[in-house]
């Protein structure tokens, strides 16, 4: 895969908190592991709290810079996708940290436990 | 579209400069609008730079909190779709943000000067 050109500002994943301006962070590498997942039941309130439960716990894997975990913004707009039930992502530094994540106890466990809720999920890995 | 279950901790967008620790910022809200592109010609290194170009100005929307411009990372995994040229996520705090987003100029000049590059695209949209 061709990589971005060379000196592009690619990244600015700067905190929400304190404001730092986005053009202060153009070489800092990160890995956007983003996930959707189609619950069977997307509407079963119980299923939910349950698939809500797993993210909570696979979010403590240590190799998670930071996390976002979502639910579809609807829109009429024909180029957006809104049919999945959850948006998770995973912000690595590296490709070395999503290979111990991918690998690590907690994660194995939330598939194991929670793969009976979904019925299909899509991966997107992205690096600038 | 149902929300979160009340009191889930689920967005922890912290900055990867400052070492934030993932848990301090649970209530934060955090709009993510994560754009796929495939390109026309994903090897033509002019239209590369090109629709680079056009990123590189479409950042600086000032509704835009952060963001981030990457390329596929490889997978064997079946989940995993390493299909697209180009990622592109940028994060609003509201949706308020987004919808100036989508109508300001600086947007829609991006989507006239490099539509024609792209014969592909998918839009998700995600808040916590």
């Amino acid at each position: 895969m061709m990589k971005l050109a060379a000196g592009m500002a690619a990244t600015s994943l700067v905190s929400v908190a304190n404001k730092v301006n986005a053009r202060e962070l153009p070489n800092k590498k990160v890995l956007v592991h983003h996930v959707f997942f189609w619950l069977k039941n997307p509407t079963d309130v119980e299923a939910r709290k349950e698939f809500e439960n797993g993210l909570q716990a696979l979010v403590k894997v240590p190799q998670i810079q930071s996390y976002h975990i979502g639910t579809p913004v609807e829109s009429p707009r024909e180029v957006v996708d809104d049919s999945f039930t959850y948006s998770y992502i995973a912000f690595f530094s590296n490709e070395v940290n999503q290979t111990i994540y991918q690998a690590h106890p907690i994660h194995l466990k939330f598939i194991e436990d929670c793969q009976h809720l979904w019925e299909k999920v899509i991966v997107y890995d992205a690096m600038n």
